[in-house]
C-alpha cells in the first residue's frame, strides 16, 4: 500500500495556487489537506471534483502537512516558508523571496533539470520564475559545453500570457485592454527574474551580458522565449547539443520546428528548438523555448521538485 | 474647384487591397475608378458606402486612371505595374517585386519619411514591406547619426498580426489554430524583407549584421518590432535623437512609454520609444516601434507615397 | 463662418466617455472645452491629437459649455445633468438615471430614429442603453405595423463585448477570465435595460412579454441581439417592412445576410436582418440586430441626439 | 490482467478525429491500432506521446480492430461504418449519416444519458451532433416530467466555438475574420441537427416547435445553449427537476449559477442551470447548457458510448 502524504497550499486562489491545487488533485500520493486564500477565507470551491474551504493564512494547520507549497505574494512568502520548515514540514516557495540574487540564504534553487542533486532530501526549495525556467533550460547545453562567446550579449526576447501577471484586478489586464494588443513592459529595467538568470549563468562559470525584454501577449497561458546567442563556432549537429544534454529528461522536448505555445499549454514541459542563423555573419544560434507559465513555469515544476525532494517518482502527478 | 484624380486598384480583395479601397473612399481628391479581384470578378462589394464591382485583372481599364495601386501577389505584380506606367499612369507596387534587393531596376523605394525626395514626381514607386517600415524608421536616426557600433549585430524581434499573411485560406491561419497561440516562423532563414532592410542600411553608408526573427501574434492587425542596438556611446538625451530626426514628420510619434499595438491600429503612424538598457554592460539601446501592418505598413503608406508623387498634401486621406 | 459650440464631458475616462471625447474631436462644430474624470483628475491625455487634462467633477466649468454630456455612473449622473440644465446648458445623460421606467420625470428618450420629434430643441435628453438601442430599432417596424401577436412572448437573446461592462477593474473581466469563454449573466432577473424596452413597446400601444437574456462575449466591442417574434401573419416582403420603415435613416442598414459585429464596429449604425423561420409551425420572425455598444449604443447616439437637439445636421461627426 | 481492445479511427486528422486519438491514448484498455487521414496519408504524428502514421482510408485494416470510430465527413462515413460492421467489428459513427431523421435505418442513437439501454451490446451506434447533445440533455427532465406546454415553441439560441466547423481551410474561419466578431449562421433554415432533436422529443411523446439559431463564437471550443421553455406550471424546486433526473449521472453537472464555457472545456460533461424567468408573465424556464463540442459533443461521448456498448466502465478514459 502506498503511503499518502498530506500537503498544504498557502495562497491558493491566485492563478499559480489554483493550478497547484488542480494538479495536486491528480497526484497519486499527495493529499491536499488545507489551502489558504486570505481574502477569500471561508469560501468553498471545487478542485478536481473535491470541495475545499479556503482558510485564512493564520489558520493554516502547518503541522498537519508533511509538505507545504507557498504561492503567497513576493515579500509575504519568505517568512511563511521558514515557519513551515520550523514546524518540521518540507516547503517549496513559489515566490521570488528565496531565489538566487534575492536572498542571502543559500536555499536550493529548484530548476529541476539543472539542479536536481541539490534538491534530493532538501527541506526547503525555492521554485524558479517562469521566464528563467524557459531561458535557463534553453541556454544550459550551450553553457555546459562552453559554446557561447565569453562576455557576449545574449538577447532574450520573451512573450508571456496574462496569467503570468496574476489575477488581482488591474485595469491594464482587463480583456478590453489586452485583446488585439501586444506590448513590451519593464523596458530597459532590471526585471525581478534577472538575478536568478545571472546567478545560474555564473554557476556554470560563464560570463555573459543578458539583455531581457518581456512582452505581454493576448493569451491566457504560455511563454515563448526567443534567444540570440553568439557562439564560438557552429556545431555540426546543432540540435544534437540539446538532444544529448537532455537525453533522459522526461520534461524536455527538443524539436526541429519552432515550438508553439499550443504545444506546451497544460503540460509540464519545456519545448526547445535551436537554429543556426544563416543570414548573419557572426556565428549565431537562435534558440526558442516554450513553456506553460503556470505549469513548468510554476505549479508543475513545484510538484516536480516536491517529488524529487521526497524521493518519489519525478513524473508523478504531472501532465505530459 | 479641386481637380479629381481617377485611381485604380489591382488585387483589391486581399487585406491590403481592401484597406486601400477603404482609405481611398475617404481621400479628398482620389476617385476609385476600378478595382480588380481576379478570383472574385463580378462580385459586388460596398466600400465606404459606395458599391463596387470587382473586375478580372485583364479587364482593368488602366488608361482610365491617372494612378494605379497594385496589391497583386509577389511575382504577378511587377509586370502589371510596368504595363500601367507604359499606359502613361503613375503606379505604386505594394508587392516585393521591385523593392531593393529584389529587382535589378532602381525603382524609388517609398519609405516616405526616409526617401521623400526620390518620390516627388516619380512615375513608379515600390512600396516597402511592413516589417522594414517599422524597423527602418526605428533605426534611421541611429544610422544617420552614426551611433551604432560598426559591424555590430542588431537583433530585430518582431511580432505581427495575422493579416500580414493575407486572406487566402490556409489551415495554420484558422482561428482554431491561432487563438491562444504564439510562434516564430521562417526561423534562421532569409526573410523576403531582409534585402530591403540591408539595402537601406547601406544607403546610410553603414555596415551592420541584421538578425531578424518574425513571430505570429493572435491579433488581426499590428506589428511590434523590438530592436537591440549596440551603440558607440549612450547619448545624454536618447529620445531626443528620434525627436529631432522626426521633428516635422506628421506620421512619426516619438514617445517615452513603450508603444502598444492599440496605439497605432487603424492609423498611418509609426510610434517609437527608445530606452538605454540599464542591465547590460555594453552600451545598448532598445528601440520599440509599432505600426498597423495594413496602414503604415501597406495601404496607408501607399497613399502617403501617392500624395508625394503627385505633389498633393502628404497627409490627405490618411487617418492619424 | 460656422459657429463653434463649446461642449463638456462629465465622466470622460470610462469606455463611453473616452469614445465621446474621441468622436467629439472629429465633430465639425463641437469644441471639447472640458472633460472630468474624478479619480484621474490632473492626468493629461491625448484625444484626437489634442492634449487634455482631466478635471475633478466639482471643478467642471459647467457655464463654459453650451452642451454637456454626462457619462457618470448610474446614480451619480442624474443630479449632475439637472445642475447643467440649471446653468443654462443643454445636457445629455448617458446613464440610466432619467430613462423611462427609472425616473418619474418625463425626459425625452433619445432613441433618435424612434423619438426624433421629441428631441428637437430639448434641453435635456436621456440617452438609451446599448441593448435597448439594438432591440427597439429591430422591433420598431413590427410594432408600428402591429404585426406581432398581441400578448406574445418575444425572446431577446443578446451578446455583448466587455466594454459594455465598463473599465473599472473587476476580476471576472480580466483577460485571463474572458478569453475563450462565454456566459449568460443576470439570468432570469430584471435587467436595468428592461424598463426602457417595455416603456417604448407601450408607446406603440402594444402589449408584449419581453424575455431578455444578456451574454458576455470575448470581444471588446459590439452587441448582437437575436430576437424571436411570433407574428400575426408572415408578410410577403418581410425585409421590406424594415426597408420601408427606415427608408430615409442614415444610420440604419437593412440587409439580407445576418449582420456581424465586424460590420458595425466603430460605426454609428444599427444593422438589421429579418428572416421568416421555415422550420417552425407558428409564423415566427427572427430579427438580428448588430451595433457597436460604444458608438450607436452610447457615445455615437449621444452625439446624434446632440445634433438633433441643437438643430445641426444629424450625421455630423459620426462615423458611417 | 486486463484484456486490451484494439481500436481504429477513420478520419483522424480533423478536430474530432484528433480529439478521439488524444482521448484514446489515455484510455485504460483501448489500444489505438490504426488511424486514417486520407489527404495526409503517410504523415507521422505524435498522439499522447506515441508516434502514429496516418493511413489512406482504403488501407485501414478494419479486421484488426474490435471497435472502429468514424469521424469521416457526412456522406462518406455511413458506408464505411457498415463495412466495419460487416467485418465483425463494432462501429461508432460520428457523422450525421445514421442519426434519427437522416437515415431509414434504426441505428441506436448514442446520447448516452438518454438512450443507454439501447447501446448495451449494440454493434453500431450513431453519435449525436454537438448542439443536440447540449439541447436534449437540457430538455430531457422537462420532457420526461411533461412540464412543457404542449405544442409550445421552445427557442434554442446556441453559440459554438470554431472547431465545430472543422479544420478545412475556409476564408470565413480565418483568425482575421473571426477575432472580435460574432454572428448567427444558417438563419431561419433547417439545420442538420434539427431532425435528431425533433426525433428525440417525439421519443418522449411530446409535441413541440423547436426554433434553433446557431451562432459562431470567437473561441476555439465550447457550446452554450440558451433555451426558453414555456412550462405548464413552475415547480417549487425547479433545479430539483434536473438534479433528480440526473442524480446518478457522472457526466451531468446541475448547478445554480449559469454555466460558462470554461467550466466544461476539455471535460466530458454537460453543465446545466435552470432559472424561473421572473420578468415575464407566462411561466417560463430559462435553461442553460454548456459542453465542450469536441468532447461531450463528439469524441468524448463516442468513447462513453463505446464503453457502454462493450460493457466496460462508462467513465473509463474520460476527463471529468
Amino acid at each position: 500500500m502506498v503511503h499518502r502524504i498530506p500537503v498544504g497550499v498557502l495562497g491558493a486562489s491566485g492563478y499559480a495556487g489554483r493550478e497547484l491545487c488542480q494538479l495536486l488533485s491528480e497526484h497519486p500520493v499527495f493529499d491536499l489537506t488545507f489551502a489558504t486564500a486570505h481574502e477569500r477565507r471561508g469560501e468553498r470551491v471545487t478542485v478536481g471534483g473535491r470541495e475545499l474551504q479556503y482558510l485564512a493564512t493564520d489558520d493554516a494547520p502547518l503541522g498537519a502537512a508533511e509538505l507545504v507549497f507557498s504561492a503567497l505574494p513576493h515579500g509575504a512568502s519568505g517568512p511563511w516558508v521558514h515557519r513551515v520548515v520550523k514546524e518540521g514540514a518540507h516547503a517549496i516557495d513559489l515566490s521570488s523571496d528565496l531565489r538566487p540574487g534575492h536572498s542571502e540564504l543559500s536555499v536550493p534553487y529548484g530548476l529541476t533539470e539543472l539542479t536536481r542533486p541539490a534538491l534530493r532530501g532538501a527541506s526547503l526549495v525555492s521554485n524558479p520564475g517562469c521566464y528563467p525556467t524557459a531561458t535557463l533550460i534553453a541556454l544550459a547545453p550551450l553553457l555546459a559545453e562552453d559554446l557561447i562567446v565569453p562576455g557576449a550579449m545574449v538577447t532574450i526576447d520573451a512573450a508571456s500570457g496574462v496569467t503570468g501577471a496574476g489575477n488581482s484586478p488591474k485595469a491594464d489586464l482587463l480583456f478590453g485592454e489586452v485583446t488585439e494588443n501586444y506590448r513590451a513592459y519593464g523596458v530597459g529595467n532590471e526585471h525581478r527574474h534577472l538575478p536568478e538568470m545571472r546567478a545560474m549563468v555564473a554557476e556554470y562559470g560563464r560570463d555573459l551580458d543578458l539583455l531581457f525584454t518581456p512582452h505581454l501577449l493576448p493569451v491566457a497561458r504560455g511563454i515563448l522565449a526567443t534567444l540570440t546567442v553568439p557562439v564560438r563556432y557552429m556545431p555540426d549537429d546543432l540540435l544534437g547539443v540539446w538532444r544529448r544534454h537532455f537525453a533522459n529528461e522526461p520534461f524536455v522536448e527538443v524539436v526541429s520546428s519552432p515550438p508553439q505555445l499550443r504545444d506546451v499549454v497544460r503540460r509540464n514541459v519545456v519545448r526547445i528548438s535551436a537554429h543556426a542563423v544563416a543570414h548573419v555573419r557572426t556565428p549565431t544560434v537562435l534558440v526558442l523555448a516554450a513553456i506553460d507559465n503556470l505549469v513548468k513555469g510554476a505549479a508543475g515544476q513545484a510538484i516536480q521538485n516536491a517529488n524529487v525532494m521526497l524521493g518519489l517518482t519525478e513524473t508523478w502527478g504531472l501532465p505530459v
